[in-house]
């Protein structure tokens, strides 16, 4: 009855799902407030009174029709113009309205992407730990996976082991900056690295190996890190963006695409990627989402209030004698199973009442995943738990 | 560079796309008062104002956070369950909230389903002259699509031809009720034999062929004509549905699947379509969409506009002495082109300023479609220009 493809989804699915029942039913048994529940990356900081006030005043002023009405698959001229134009001025680009497609959210970018470039069985190369969803995205359009391995303990990329994995089949490679799960920040000389390494391999195979930047965690980043943009070390680059973490708003599905003007054909590339925004049934992202946005490209969520559970959750799990990556970004944190197998430590976690997702879920056993979106009240209050399972494994 | 796929669909298009760029260059030239495009299908009849109350008050009223946050795939527990009282008190039906899957308008929705059900080379019926994009959906997921001719001049569908183009490789029908292009409404009659077809065939070949119901336009019926609910006789039916032509808000991309309890393992369907809601890219519909339409269920645009529309072009056009289907639903009138090749008739039109789109389109040569979801001024306008061109073919 059910599509072999889809199959293939429900089981890769399940894990995370189960996760979700799970801490949805121990909630039901003993007490939403007795749950610790570090599962899902949903955004908690207040969505910005601008982008409110943005939404109340276009549906207030603007014209019915036009305001929810068909526009250019690739989004308004005008919304286009100005992320092009807070794009040029933060990061020194030379971006027009030509370069940006509105997108159905990161994910919708990143699919249309995939529509416009990947034959049946053609590579796409991810580093590991990488978001779950990949394998859909690359699925859905009959490519292939192929994993890169870190550097433990820094996370960055093992750059000879990138190197090693790319062919002639290789059409594409995506980099999460900053990572979820990990929560690091590719440097600039890794980037500069991954940028030296297919441009070689570019001319080896003698067609386009196209870098897909996601960045829906662009903004947050903390002490001051910064987060280069790719397309400055490598023109064929796409950048995937999504508003959901900035401003907190991930049910809106609000996003954008951008191919930059020094893309091999990038006219070309702009054009197909909006022709399947419209094939692969988005059409266009939400209009009055698109004009929303468009009035607050410089606001960001309290990204203050993630950065202090980073640090309350970082130096006390760390002073409990777990090993943490240190984050630099998302809100996410990556802690090393205390033993091998962390489908046990998860399930052990799960009896004082902790959710944690297992990072096999990300290509990444024997880590876990600890999501800190989540109300500082929360944290504090799970720590005595963290505790007790530390005392457990005689950290 | 591009996919094959995606130069495939490139090359799908480029009639439409040709079509829209020449009515713009036209209107750059003649000014826009001076052109007739009757091309597109973009809803002008007003934006209920309950819907944009609708809008205000919950971005007013409601938690910022949770209004725009992610929430089940499927969409919100009690929008869904809007959706279901309404159907069950307009058709009869007994739905619940699991049986409706938000999504992101009616293509999303028969993307969603096509993820869940097509394996490689599945065979998708459609019915002859049909909606374009169908093709491409078709195609994301690696289906083909087989076609069934009309009876002409009725435009309902060739059953004998229907059963003939079923064998073991169909896993999926779709009927468009009211249709895009012709405008006609399948009748009770014609639905009912199509169920008791399909019946027989699941028999024969002892698998589920899946009907998919499109229903952008069941709203847009005039002379209090009835487009059946067609679950009711073919258990194993998706209904997709969205609200862009019913309020007015294509731009918005919101919409639904009706996933029937009668269907066949329905449970494990509407599970299955609404992970595949997440891994196509969708994630969910919007979710500020998806509260302002549940408070708007009941809500029509002006559908008298349209009916107006119909009427003053179809009763000029055919005393003119032009060939039309009558239309009784959607905003498409049918058209016979007064030479065989429709092409040749589109170009002489568009001398006349009038932008037709040929049949070919919608896979029926010889014929055009008018769409008249414009201003019933610029009709009374064009009609100088259509007798013109009714005179050239001595009418």
């Amino acid at each position: 009855m059910l599509s072999k493809q889809m199959l293939y989804n429900l089981e890769n699915s399940s894990a995370i799902r189960k996760m979700f029942i799970e801490g949805q039913e121990m909630a039901a048994r003993v007490g939403a407030e007795n749950v610790f529940d570090f599962s899902l990356g949903n955004p908690v900081a207040p969505v910005p009174e601008s982008f409110t006030n943005a939404l109340i005043d276009l549906i207030k002023s603007e014209d019915s029709l036009s305001l929810h009405g068909y526009m250019n698959n690739a989004g308004y001229p005008e919304v286009r113009q100005a992320v092009a134009d807070h794009l040029n001025r933060r990061f020194d680009l030379e971006l027009t309205f030509e370069n940006i497609i509105m997108t159905v959210g990161a994910a919708g970018a990143i699919n249309i992407v995939f529509k416009a470039i990947l034959d049946v069985e053609d590579d796409v190369v991810v580093f590991r730990p990488y978001f779950g969803e990949y394998r859909s995205y690359v699925s859905n359009w009959h490519g292939r996976i192929v994993e890169v391995d870190p550097q433990i303990p820094s996370f960055q990329p093992d750059l000879s082991d990138f190197e090693r994995k790319i062919d002639g089949r290789t059409k594409a490679v995506i980099i999460n900056n900053p990572v979820n799960p990990s929560g690091v920040i590719y440097s600039e000389d890794t980037l500069r690295s991954i940028a030296a390494i297919l441009e070689k391999k570019q001319q080896e195979y003698r067609h386009e190996i196209y870098l897909i930047a996601d960045e829906p965690y662009r903004e947050l980043a903390y002490d001051g890190a910064e987060v280069p943009y790719v397309t400055k070390f490598y023109p064929n680059t796409f950048v995937a963006y999504s508003f959901s973490k900035t401003l907190s708003i991930p049910g809106e599905r609000i996003g954008y695409l951008v191919v930059p003007p020094k893309m091999t054909k990038w006219q070309e590339m702009a054009n197909a990627v909006s022709v399947a925004n419209r094939v692969c049934g988005y059409i266009n992202a939400p209009s009055l989402l698109q004009k929303a946005v468009a009035r607050c490209l410089e606001e960001k969520c309290d990204i203050a209030f993630y950065d202090r559970n980073r640090k309350l959750l970082y130096n006390a799990l760390t002073e409990m004698g777990f090993e943490c990556v240190k984050p630099e970004g998302t809100f996410y944190l990556f802690m090393k199973s205390p033993e091998e197998n962390e489908h046990n430590f998860v399930a052990r976690a799960k009896e004082h009442n902790l959710i944690l997702v297992s990072g096999s879920t990300f290509a990444m056993p024997g880590y876990v995943r600890i999501a800190y979106c989540v109300s500082p009240d929360m944290i504090q209050r799970s720590l005595p738990r963290f505790r007790e399972l530390a005392a457990e494994y005689h950290l």
